[in-house]
């Protein structure tokens, strides 16, 4: 048995911006209920050094429709990182999501023996679409999701597991 | 194009307790460096009802072969939750790991339709064999081993994306 690439892809960036949703819809509620600054969540971060909650979503963003524009041959919309509130970053996650609804499962087809090569600056690295995918943007996806997640647990807003695994 | 469920899943995993070794490796380093008790490590954790590092690097285990288990016929070691110290954590991926390269892709062929039924203390789910790899076991592997990323980072631990990418 094996799952396409569309499978592994925009269905489940799609569940992730909707579990990303909820996320800020819990953050709110709290931050209403215990007189909290929205700009304090959307700035925090876990060490002085890592991305604030809004460069987290940005991310989040980034790694789903970069992996889409490396995977295919589609011209994916640049969205400059200037996100500063809740809604500005709710605006990123429908341009995001409604970008990868117009993403069809032929757009792919060919996606898994593509060579993708990624530049970093001390660092090149060239995979097959294949190993993209699974050795690349799956784990830097759901890393920069949990890391949003994080963020809010550790601030005190009341998300779970189940949130993050859409069973709630 | 298609992955096969074991591509998306062993040497996934596998990639996956390597990052975590590594991240280990940094902490210890750390530690020592900076005189801290291995102890307060194990025992960190983002919010005082989330799991520990210990309990992330339990779940990163327990996820990795509970997916093996339920969606092959292999029987799955239990391993009990009681690793206190870096060297305990150790043994628990060593396990893990040695667990892991006992499945051959054979094993995971007819996993992907399969259907896998969840039991949480107040929701039952079923899933095909794909959606649970894609919607439950990615995002949940990836959740610990982020988490537990994030616990060292914000603890001062100098862990980097690259470590988590397994590009350094």
């Amino acid at each position: 048995m094996a799952l396409t690439i569309y499978q592994l892809t925009v269905p489940a960036f799609i569940q992730g911006f909707g579990v990303l949703g909820k996320l800020l819809d819990k953050a709110e509620a709290f931050a209403s209920e215990k007189g909290i600054a929205l700009d304090e969540l959307v700035n925090a971060r876990l060490a002085p050094d890592m991305l604030t909650l809004a460069g987290q979503v940005q991310r989040v963003s980034d790694t789903s429709k970069g992996a889409i524009g490396r995977l295919t041959s589609i011209e994916v919309p640049r969205f400059p990182d200037e996100e500063k509130t809740f809604a500005d970053l709710r605006e990123r996650i429908a341009k995001t999501v409604a970008f990868l609804e117009t993403v069809q499962p032929t757009d792919l087809e060919d996606s898994g023996s593509r060579e993708v090569t990624l530049n970093f600056p001390t660092l090149k690295v060239t995979f097959s679409g294949e190993e993209y995918l699974s050795k690349f943007v799956l784990p830097n996806f759901y890393f920069h999701l949990t890391t949003a997640y994080d963020i809010l647990r550790h601030k005190g807003v009341p998300v779970g597991k189940a949130d993050f695994l859409s069973l709630a």
